[in-house]
């Protein structure tokens, strides 16, 4: 009987679930959480209801959201004509960090993988393609840079070919702060490829 | 506007005050709160609020425990006449791991320290003093192996000396599977002042 509580018991193994959290770490945490004061842990409790609760994919684009449409499709300073097809919402947040695009987003909610079994029927394609009936310019790829991203995106530029829409890729090459020297094969040898002229 | 929820912002926002967890770290587990399926979520929100519920201090011992006295406390397995002295209730559950104690626990709630103020009426010696009106044949120190925890170790020691009880501390010196040779030098002083006779 290593926890004289069975509270803490289930809330060390609650903790321990989630990604990337050890056991020792559940246990700091669930020792952290005894020493909240008690409203911000119902705090913390709630906002756990809550994202539940409240959070759903918006019909348009397919990130979460708390209203639908989410706030970036229905948003009027958004261009709506440039689609940016990424994997998963974590990509949108990181996207929406840059400040930089200032278009709409599509979230396929993966990527092809046949290992996995994960065909173009488990990812938001149809609904991707459903979209470009309207009047769109340009198609962002912005997958992953792995095998199931890279997969995806040639699938995804093969089937959207024939619609006549300007579809581009973002750029693999050196990440900024990086040393080329220890770079890998791939990256530079797509850095190569990727080259612009100045 | 990165997050296109309320919700998950305010569960991220959530995770990231715990201790070690970072903002892209919260961000995952969110995201992974988003996918569990919601009597999960429920059960976790459960867990956090029963555990500001329904975890006390035992007023014998002072560890975290749902019923008072605590479960090791009340065990008539356990041999009443040893009291090992820890800081916090983390420190029992280490202990505890190795099944080798087989006595009581105390737990002062923390170690001296004039730096941040906290001297021996913010820690549990009273109630450590109280308990040796009892019966008790030894006082096992088990505090860190700091700065702290030898000022208290220190300061214990001359406390109880007068009661004639026998006083002993853990040991410091390698750890198992370490490497001798990239111990460092205050390890190893004690290693050598707390060798053994084989």
């Amino acid at each position: 009987m290593a926890y004289t509580s069975d509270s803490i018991e289930k809330l060390v193994e609650e903790f321990a679930q989630l990604p990337s959290i050890g056991r020792k770490t559940a246990q700091r945490l669930t020792m952290h959480v005894l020493k909240m004061p008690k409203e911000e842990v119902t705090d913390f409790a709630k906002a756990l209801l809550d994202v539940k609760e409240k959070v759903k994919y918006c019909s348009v684009c397919f990130n979460f959201t708390d209203h639908d449409p989410c706030a970036l499709c229905e948003s009027q300073k958004r261009n709506k004509k440039i689609i940016c097809v990424v994997e998963e919402p974590n990509d949108v947040i990181a996207l929406e960090k840059t400040h930089e695009f200032k278009g709409l987003y599509h979230v396929l909610g993966g990527a092809l993988s046949p290992l996995d079994g994960i065909g173009p029927e488990d990812l938001k394609v149809k609904e991707l393609l459903a979209r470009l009936q309207e009047d769109v310019d340009e198609i962002i790829l912005a997958l992953n840079p792995n095998v199931e991203g890279e997969t995806t995106t040639v699938y995804l530029a093969k089937l959207l070919k024939p619609l006549n829409i300007k579809i581009t890729r973002i750029a693999r090459g050196l990440p900024i702060g990086s040393d080329l020297e220890f770079a890998d094969e791939a990256t530079l040898t797509r850095a190569l490829e990727g080259r612009v002229a100045l």
